[in-house]
């Protein structure tokens, strides 16, 4: 077999991999959205079956054989090639370690715990789910010691959300944001408070979806290729090219909830569009991390969809499409309700500055309880404590405390850095863009609603890359630096300054 | 191996494969259901590759060597297991004659069909169904050849839907109910017609959708277990214990599309909701066949669903449901309304004595079809000339003529005549039930909305034995008589006899 015959066959089977994990993204989607209760024990075992099945195809000693004969092979280290082995190589050397019995077992628990959690959570009641999680924990705690690792077995998880990342380099990255952000917070919240009742009057559900629809199309969701359900918990679920799947919630007295979900899911739904497909199934046609996965969201829901531009667009709209609701409001009132700086207890709801205490909060958690110093059954009590130090405030319920999100539910630990990683990156592609384009331009083309030059500057910079390099190095390719919390402190800083209330 | 070893592993394996199926159920519900047009090329290869994975699991040589082992030790042949047995025979036989290529082409060809067709009945544009129908056709008529058959390719494919069945048994079955059914018809043509005006007034779907859900869990389909959505064309898809998906359609100004259509899913669905769970995934937890799995929508829609006494219960409420619809309007009005006899195009709204000449046209195309008498190119001409000469009626469009049903496009031929196999079958359930219980003891309790009886017959009689008899043993266990057509014609008869026009 020629090396080039043995890369076809290395992208056939990465292909059919993907389109095995494709079913069971099918799977989970309707899980979250349309399935009947009683539905949940055969969900766990069809997903049981489809994990252990691309386990399988994932770990055939023919992929290491078929690896070793290309590797080495492609004279381009840049090339789409060499970054399809580098990739293939790191995923095949990490799901050789993990035993088949384990993946089974954990798609058939972690699906049993998200119907527990969202009982749970609609019930207020941590017990329901405590079992649960401390078996998703138990399982997850195994898959670090499997993959094996230097420092904290935080380290071994975390890397398959954010390759190449490590736990040390998240802390220190994350204390220096601290020591910024806390100040910046203590400053923003001795200011008198702008009015946000604005944001709480009548918002019909149906002109809600019609109105964060538009929007979504607006900017470039394509939604020939997908579209929006409703879920407890808000996400984004790409099958592959032609198929895209966003969720959102609907309150009907809070308008940032959907409109900004929205935003932010059609910002991860625009990137997993803007893969290409003739690289589909294959790390080129692949996300890069879920730092980069959530710049994206960010990048819109924040940069784009907080600001004065983006609102001399729209406010004029948002008047038409709630009638009665802001008929005396001005895109001031708006725009200061929205950026309003305020702790508050759910982080998908959280300003963009509060936003990443509630990462910092579940990552030190995750590391307590992974490292096995804090116990399951304990988190209630430890979430409270640590939230009330950072925010000043103590939850009422585990549902606006430790209940509130799904991602320990299926296994997420080392998930939520990836957040505050996407915060920062978001950032810095702004600065870039800006430079790029100059201000005053994008400016001028969000105002009038063309958002082409920004989804075509991160089309180009980030979206058709893939992974074809890592979120590092794409970082510098797309903005010419490494990353550095500095351009989000800068954004952050200039918008607090601004943000003076205006009634 | 012991024997029961090897039954187990056989138990084992089929539970397998059926769960790779059920995977598939739920991608193809999302098809119909949810799955954005673009989709459909993932769609068709996620199935593919599942169909490839199952027919690999169900033609591995294994379970020859297994069935062998374990054929003839079972002492009564009458039990789970040789019933087990003896329809694992019958699918493995069946299944090892298929090449795997033909299963992936089929997968993937009818997910293209699918779409095509919906687009087609859109459009009215039968050109644009062509060519795939062609491509279907052509694949069938590969697996028929390949599963071989004694007299026609048809008893080849009519054997998955209705085993056991033979193309010249059904011939001769509806050539005998033909000749009693146009008489009939035209008798009821001739008698002055009653009005049917009072199932077209406004109907908002809101309402519809509420008072359907609330009758198909008053006769006891479980929502905890399932749900309703909407599609082009309704059906109902069981994916296992606990999740099975019923669909309709509401048309705001005609009542009996969704609401009959809701009362014949929820017959499939309850039927499924019967099957023992601890058989689930060997024929012992299956439907018996196609025919009994329409006998209970039928039996359900029609015999229950177009009853005086279920109609005594459900008037008032219809009313309240739709003020100012029926203000005026009494149960017999509305009865004759429901049961009137009139030829129309659509199979899914025809009435229940037409109904079956819809079904004898498809039966008579679909052989012309797979023996290659009549070319897929002259199909519409055909339809439009049969459908002339049994309903004295052309129909307008395409849409309402050839294109209205979904089965062909998913390779569904050999399918329809279960459909009147089915009425004939409810019909004869529909006696032995009235006997066994008394007809005014059924009818007292339908009368008050008390439909356990009904249905703790049926799941005695038919559900909870799934397919451990074939469907003409089932018949003559729960109704002590071989299936004939003189039940439903006896049936029919009375009610024409008693469907006086009364304004």
């Amino acid at each position: 077999m020629t090396s080039s015959d043995a890369y076809a066959e290395l992208v056939r089977r990465s292909r059919e991999v993907a389109l095995i994990q494709s079913c069971s993204a099918v799977l989970g989607w309707d899980q979250q959205t349309y399935m009947p209760r009683a539905g949940a024990a055969l969900r766990g075992d069809q997903l049981a079956l489809l994990a252990g099945w691309a386990h399988q195809k994932a770990t055939d000693p023919v992929l290491g054989e078929l690896l070793a004969a290309v590797e080495g092979s492609a004279s381009d280290p840049d090339s789409i090639e060499a970054a399809n082995v580098r990739e293939l190589r790191h995923a095949f050397d990490r799901s050789v370690k993990i035993p088949a019995r384990l993946v089974e077992e954990l798609a058939r628990i972690t699906t049993l715990a998200q119907d527990a959690w969202q009982q749970a959570r609609a019930k207020n009641h941590f017990a329901t789910f405590r079992p649960l999680l401390e078996r998703v924990l138990a399982l997850k705690r195994e898959e670090a010691a499997a993959v094996g690792y230097v420092d904290h077995p935080y380290d071994a998880l975390l890397d398959e959300y954010e390759p190449g990342a490590t736990t040390a380099g998240i802390r220190a990255l994350f204390a220096g944001l601290e020591k910024e952000l806390v100040p910046l917070i203590r400053a923003a919240a001795e200011k008198k408070k702008p009015r946000t009742d604005i944001l709480h009057r009548d918002f019909p559900i149906d002109r809600q979806k019609w109105f964060a629809e538009s929007a979504a199309a607006a900017i470039g969701f394509d939604f020939q290729s997908g579209r929006i359900d409703t879920t407890a918990h808000p996400f984004c679920s790409a099958f592959g090219p032609g198929d895209c799947r966003l969720t959102t919630r609907y309150n009907p007295k809070f308008f940032n909830e959907a409109f900004f979900g929205v935003l932010h899911e059609a910002g991860h739904g625009m990137y997993e569009q803007g893969l290409l497909p003739e690289h589909h199934g294959t790390p080129a046609g692949t996300y890069c991390s879920l730092g980069i996965h959530e710049s994206q969201s960010r990048f819109w829901e924040n940069q784009i969809g907080r600001s004065k531009p983006f609102w001399d667009h729209f406010f004029p709209r948002l008047k038409q499409a709630f009638p009665g609701a802001l008929d005396e409001a001005r895109t001031e009132d708006f725009l200061s309700a929205i950026n309003a700086v305020e702790p508050s207890f759910i982080r998908v709801e959280a300003d963009e500055a509060t936003y990443n205490l509630h990462i910092l909060l579940r990552f030190e958690l995750e590391l307590a309880l992974l490292s096995g110093d804090l116990a399951v059954a304990d988190l209630p009590g430890a979430w409270n404590e640590k939230f009330e130090k950072l925010f000043g405030l103590v939850p009422k319920t585990d549902s606006e405390g430790c209940l509130q999100d799904i991602h320990w539910s299926f296994g997420g630990f080392g998930y939520f850095p990836t957040y505050t990683l996407g915060n920062l990156y978001a950032a810095q592609f702004g600065e870039a863009l800006k430079r790029d384009y100059g201000e005053s331009e994008i400016a001028r083309s969000v105002r009038v609603g063309d958002f082409r030059p920004v989804l075509g500057w991160l089309r180009d910079r980030v979206h058709r890359h893939g992974r074809r390099y890592r979120a590092e190095r794409l970082c510098e390719r797309a903005t010419g630096a490494a990353l550095s919390p500095e351009p989000f402190l800068r954004y952050l800083k200039e918008k607090l300054s601004q943000s003076e209330p205006v009634c």
